[in-house]
């Protein structure tokens, strides 16, 4: 009911980075396109197969090193019912491989439409007298805009089964201050919501301090990462933007605490396509990615203090 | 490359609502649950192919009275990847008996992101040399949260596709004034998001003068919904929260212009559970939701001023 689980996965591996899977088509090695397309076709199921395969292959290398995965919603729908269980089943893969796993789905809705989500993804589903569980996510990103009942069922099910949610607050894009960063009173929109966010979370905070509510702020705005660690002691940070998006390690120490916890650092693109950058064969593809986790380790840790 | 196609609906049916279809396991009628949950078992396959049967029968009673349907992605999500296949078939059998289909995902993310959505609900997907439409919805709800670069890549599927999109402005639910009715200067937040919702559709105003651009404004708000018809004069309104939740007809009149245009109101549980509200044989249920759909025409253009 706090993000316990998850943080101390990241003490006992001294990582507090997790991977974004968001496997584009474009970022599948050749070699495994080819292995589904030509056997299957050019069709959804197959371009789905693939990124499972894909997926499979880096979790293989990456579980011993990083605490958690996050996948992408929107990469799985591209390919349809198809692509959602291909999601389905990275969930389950990444579970059986001690993984904690974030779907980033950024879902939100009024009350009684927000409980279906959250069965979906981080609950259960009657279907007869069978108790199903769908997707079986740890953890899920949503969006405040509808205030607290769109909230309210996702922390029942968060303090029943142990989950967690990451709420949006300031996020990483360049355009996000069109609407987060307009005054309300002294008080930027994006500080509202991370206000909101403590109080949502304020009868779930765990032994180190956090609650199972977190709320997800851009690496590429270190100012207000720094901000909002102080103004939000009980809210762990889901911090995207590091990497391809133009965030520095440097300038993530702010949303860390003195422990060197409070934020868990994403990388998506610069792990899932290290092997071109590094220019290595695709067919070690997973190594790269490996390699490229635990540089990322590195590079974060080297400036926080998590013991 | 407006909502001129859903207008043209509208005018030429003289009914300006849309049928959300969120089928929940406990709507559908006991003799269809049984159909598929004895066969095949109580799986999410089996929930999922009830609700598509419950929608295919509710699409062939109201498609010649009804221009829309509003599926509700939760209720499918509900049910893992079965439930999206029938999200995507639901979607196929509406088009195919000429309905418009809006998706009510409330959909949200960063650009190369919301690429992929965009792509996925309205757009196509390539795979290798394959052009495919995963779900080919022709609108799409989604959350504004993010700024303009969270919307620029639904704009340009919009042109080129002839598409539409509704952005949360002022939502149906009881907490939606948390944080949509705090005040940016002398502004609310709501009537901020609609301004850009005017921007965001500038460039593709239609011959009735709305753009693919709309708001999701909700029923239950009647008096925000007067003032906002007035400020986003080329922004069509999805209303939900008519009926069950509350929003009475004489309400709704507010969001529509001169010309009885302008809005296009939901109405999911009434018509889906009208056979209970009923009391008549669960075996008549699809008669019972076209009954309501024509009570709800009546009701609602009674106070309107559609030729």
């Amino acid at each position: 009911m706090s993000f316990d689980r998850l943080i101390e996965k990241i003490i006992e591996m001294k990582n507090p980075t997790v991977v974004g899977l968001d496997p584009k088509l474009e970022y599948v090695p050749e070699f495994i396109q080819r292995r589904y397309l030509d056997e299957d076709g050019w069709t959804l199921k197959a371009a789905a197969k693939a990124i499972f395969a894909f997926n499979q292959a880096i979790i293989d290398e990456i579980h011993d090193v990083v605490p958690a995965i996050k996948p992408q919603a929107a990469y799985y729908e591209m390919y349809g019912h198809y692509g959602i269980k291909a999601l389905e089943k990275t969930i389950r893969y990444a579970k059986l491989n001690g993984m904690f796993v974030i779907t980033d789905g950024k879902r939100n809705d009024i009350g009684a439409t927000m409980e279906a989500y959250t069965n979906a993804h981080l609950g259960t589903v009657m279907v007869g007298e069978n108790e199903l569980e769908p997707f079986a996510a740890d953890a899920l990103t949503v969006n405040g805009y509808l205030g607290t009942d769109g909230i309210a069922p996702l922390l029942k099910v968060c303090k029943e089964r142990d989950k967690g949610i990451y709420v949006l607050v300031k996020t990483s894009n360049p355009s996000s201050g069109e609407l987060q960063d307009k005054l309300i009173g002294d008080t930027p929109i994006y500080a509202v919501m991370g206000d909101m966010c403590e109080q949502w979370g304020a009868d779930t905070i765990g032994k180190y301090g956090y609650s199972a509510v977190g709320a997800v702020v851009g690496a590429t705005y270190p100012e207000q990462l720094t901000e909002l660690r102080k103004r939000l002691p009980h809210t762990m940070f889901l911090v995207p933007g590091y990497g391809a998006q133009g965030g520095g390690a440097e300038g993530l120490k702010g949303g860390f605490d003195e422990n060197g916890l409070g934020a868990i650092v994403n990388s998506s693109r610069a792990v899932m396509c290290a092997y071109k950058k590094e220019g290595c064969d695709e067919r070690d593809f997973a190594k790269a990615a490996r390699r490229e986790v635990i540089r990322m380790r590195d590079d974060i840790t080297s400036y926080i203090n998590l013991k």
